[in-house]
């Protein structure tokens, strides 16, 4: 197997251009330079002009690039030419929360149903997904062709969780459960842990007061 | 400035250890090992030890660690052996449902208020956080001494709203929307873009079928 390594920070880079190339087309602009889109987002113009050249050439020198190609060739890059079908187990308030966030929509990420072992939940439905039963999990990524499942439950059952996702048939979890995941080889996972994040930021104010001292 | 340098992926296990250390420590238990802490994570031993090891000397040969001594000192750590005053830029689905979320308040995260230029959503109120006009932003980081501001507006307003919290005088951004920020160097930003996640996810999944052919 070839081991092209693209680095996550450029692919992260490549989502935030995409959604401004978004933008930029919507206004009806036709062409734009790496500086345009540098200024937009908040990058250096060369790193811009670095992370597109992972992906071949772009764009015509002094010219610039036209928006709606660039755009589209990104959109493809990210697996994003198609649309993907998302279940989310656990609906409490993060998951409630995240199948009322538009931003998913946008990108093509849709959010069939939320699954729940509390009795009380079920039946509820946000943004059009129903809330299900657990026992209902296989079903729905089988018949509706599941690609995603996020897994937005206390950190306890994750694991559990993910077994029944990896089980059920999915291909990749986007976990925000504060726990490292086991799951088989051929599944792509992926954490968002919330308070990780504000953690990381309050060690490194924290660090730098205490520790970092001359 | 000395530079000791701690792998962020460190940092981000020590809040997941920190996590399971409370659970362990609300049944009493009294000692652990690191073979116990690594099965309740979800990662080996040897990485455990290693992880503590960048912050010194903890528990005893054949006996373990005590389990409230390591979690107070990976909390004092994390920064987290005080509490945080944090305040939400944009009332939307996104800084509403971060106010619902208990994950951060149970981490010392105490959210104090939200602000919106809508006036429609002026007046609600989240968890006991209000919705208040953006002209009350510097006030109340001053008043609250805030710490740490959340940006969740769309991109477009990112980098004005990051402006104003580092003009109210917060240390710390996070930063939900996807747009790089410029900060002065003293500011700590972490961002958090969901749909960034989720297409790293679909990059990696298109990127194997597609380009990772032997």
């Amino acid at each position: 197997m070839k081991t092209l390594k693209i680095p996550e920070a450029t692919i992260t880079r490549l989502s935030v251009y995409s959604r401004f190339l978004s933008q930029v087309d919507q206004k009806g602009i036709v062409t734009i330079s790496s500086v345009e889109i540098a200024d937009g987002v908040g990058v250096s113009p060369a790193q811009v002009r670095k992370d597109l050249a992972y992906f071949g050439e772009f764009g015509t020198r002094g010219v610039g690039y036209n928006v709606q190609d660039l755009h589209m060739h990104i959109l493809k890059i990210l697996g994003l030419a198609q649309d993907w079908t998302v279940v989310i187990v656990g609906a409490g308030h993060l998951g409630s929360a995240l199948t009322m966030y538009n931003g998913f929509r946008g990108r093509g990420f849709r959010i069939v149903a939320l699954f729940d072992q509390d009795p009380a939940k079920i039946g509820s439905e946000y943004n059009g997904a129903p809330v299900l039963p657990m026992d209902k999990l296989k079903d729905i990524v089988q018949s509706k062709k599941v690609d995603i499942g996020m897994v937005a439950v206390p950190a306890e059952h994750a694991q559990d969780v993910a077994d029944s996702l990896v089980d059920a048939g999915v291909a990749a979890i986007l976990n925000f459960a504060p726990r490292v995941l086991s799951v088989p080889n051929n599944i792509e996972v992926r954490n968002v842990d919330l308070s990780v994040n504000l953690e990381i930021l309050t060690f490194n104010l924290v660090f730098n007061r205490d520790y970092q001292k001359a």
